[in-house]
């Protein structure tokens, strides 16, 4: 079925107008009518090549909600009409250990993501959720819950499961003193849900200005990176520290934040990092970890958390047609909230 | 009372004889005949300038065996004729939170080291155990099981707990997969430890000829680090990775060798460490982390674990005349065990 979307011709150009074929849902597949997607910073890394090669026309997006169309003969999972979403992931291998474990994410072989991959399953290259719908095996599809907004629910997909997984991995909870480093569309999923998890939240932030809104989010309190007295007030505060800045930086002063047996989890800069003093993780038992999106089985569990907390983005609906200035928005820094994609106003 | 002891008289040079007087022991303080020290990398290091200025002269050793030869009024954990031991440090803050949750090897204020410190208690330069004597408040003396060989036991207080501290922090046990990386003096007690606690233990080496010797520890295999074949077979093995490396090195090549969820935690370099791709920790939800020594009670609880599980280094036994030859050959990596000084015979 024809899918209009908008997509990058090429590296560093503007999204334009695109139209392609979808493939015809097979045995194990679930069509999707897209009505709402997220903006996130990694579709324009990867639409920009700052991540490598990548096939063009590129369709990035991929905090997609929408309704189900039709669904394959063996799909048991969904039927026509449900409320559905599809995250950063529309395949694996299945067989690995890391698959098997329920970490598609983190697979052994290769994780197929929404767009800018290679389909096993006709050879295409993969086209995400800047687009009027989809077609996806029914493993990567997650039910969204009743109670979600469509729009709002977007988000949750991306920026929701990378903020999400990493606390509960690392058992956030009442006892626990977390600092979000960064404000953005993760941090501020971030602060919420540690928050929502019992924890004590602070931002760690390089602007000011965001310490009222970070307050209304549940934060205790704001520490300005660029403010030695701020910092240094804070040496050995937090038990984990969520690093949602998006680019390399020096770890140093963060793990003079962490206390004995603390962590700092890189979620934001997916790219070298610079060096580190091992004594700053030996002292104090400490460790430097990462984590990226989470698996399909955690995702949906973020969905239903997040519905049962009430726990949701701030967002700014647009239409795609406006999706340049978004993304250039985005690119300075101008937006604390997510963007998200009115697909049917878009194509109406 | 008079000490005779070993010192280095500058910046690398080689150890003399040097006699000095230690204080009479205060309220708090024990006073021990020291029969046995063990011979750490960190002597050499620290009295060689390595690790930045120290008082000369310096007198190295802390992993130090002996017998109580009198107390002070308020001590009330020993007497004298007890066996007793001192690891790396001898007194910290004991005030802050660090302190007071048992990891005085973390004081947030400053841990006293055996030697090379500021002594808070009469401001002398503190002198470690490469000396017939030393007086040592009580909280930082070791109680020695009787059943532990007084040689033997004198490198647990480094090398022990320095590996026993962190498989247990991280929960190693029968379901964990644990490579060593590096066979000498900690990556030797580190293959002892995992296989203790129930783990599958492999050890990684550049030395092939290590192969055999790591099997008479417990070790299932050996991973050559410079053959390729061998590091892909292993690729996601490891649950938890105790690196021994004494010194800074490209962490990549180790961090494929984890499974999700996996560490690898930094023992053996302290310096700088080269950068790292933070893909590499995010695929997986992987940690690198560090570890040093231990807390006192933690060091107690590792003599006892040693003493019940009969778990003891291999060692050579030394006199002191002799250190300067033995430094030459730790530092050449001739040796895969430890040197331990007998005290009493090197001083009769």
């Amino acid at each position: 079925m024809k899918a209009k979307s908008f997509a990058s011709p090429a590296v560093h150009k503007p999204l334009v107008y695109y139209e392609f074929e979808r493939r015809e849902p097979n045995a194990d597949d679930v069509e999707i009518d897209i009505h709402y997607c997220g903006v996130c910073h990694s579709d324009i890394h990867t639409a920009n090549g700052d991540w490598g090669e990548v096939a063009y026309p590129c369709v990035p997006g991929h905090e997609i909600v929408g309704i189900v169309t039709r669904v394959g003969t063996s799909v048991k999972k969904f039927k026509s009409g449900d409320k559905v979403g599809v995250g950063c992931m529309v395949n694996s291998c299945g067989t690995c250990e890391a698959c098997k474990n329920g970490f598609e994410n983190s697979c052994f072989n290769e994780t197929v993501w929404t767009y800018g991959s290679k389909d096993p399953i006709d050879g295409s290259d993969t086209k995400g959720g800047y687009s009027t719908m989809i077609v996806v095996p029914q493993h990567f599809v997650l039910d969204v819950p009743d109670s979600l907004d469509m729009a709002a629910a977007a988000p949750l997909l991306c920026a929701g499961i990378t903020t999400f997984s990493p606390l509960r991995h690392w058992k956030v909870g009442p006892k626990t003193k977390v600092g979000i480093i960064g404000l953005g569309g993760l941090g501020h999923m971030g602060v919420k849900y540690a928050k929502a998890m019992g924890a004590e939240v602070w931002v760690i932030t390089s602007t000011p200005e965001k310490a009222q809104i970070a307050t209304t989010y549940g934060a205790t309190g704001v520490i300005v990176s660029s403010a030695l007295t701020d910092m240094q007030s804070a040496t050995h505060r937090f038990d984990f520290l969520l690093d949602t800045i998006p680019k390399a930086h020096d770890l140093a002063p963060y793990l003079k934040l962490l206390n004995v047996h603390g962590t700092i989890c890189l979620v934001g800069p997916i790219e070298p990092m610079p060096g580190f003093h091992s004594g700053d993780v030996i002292t104090g038992q400490k460790s430097i970890a990462g984590s990226g999106i989470g698996g399909i089985q955690e995702t949906q569990e973020m969905l239903e958390y997040s519905a049962k907390n009430n726990i949701l983005p701030e967002i700014e609906i647009i239409n795609i047609r406006d999706i340049n200035t978004a993304w250039t928005s985005l690119t300075n820094k101008q937006m604390s909230k997510r963007y998200v994609i009115d697909m049917k106003k878009s194509f109406e």
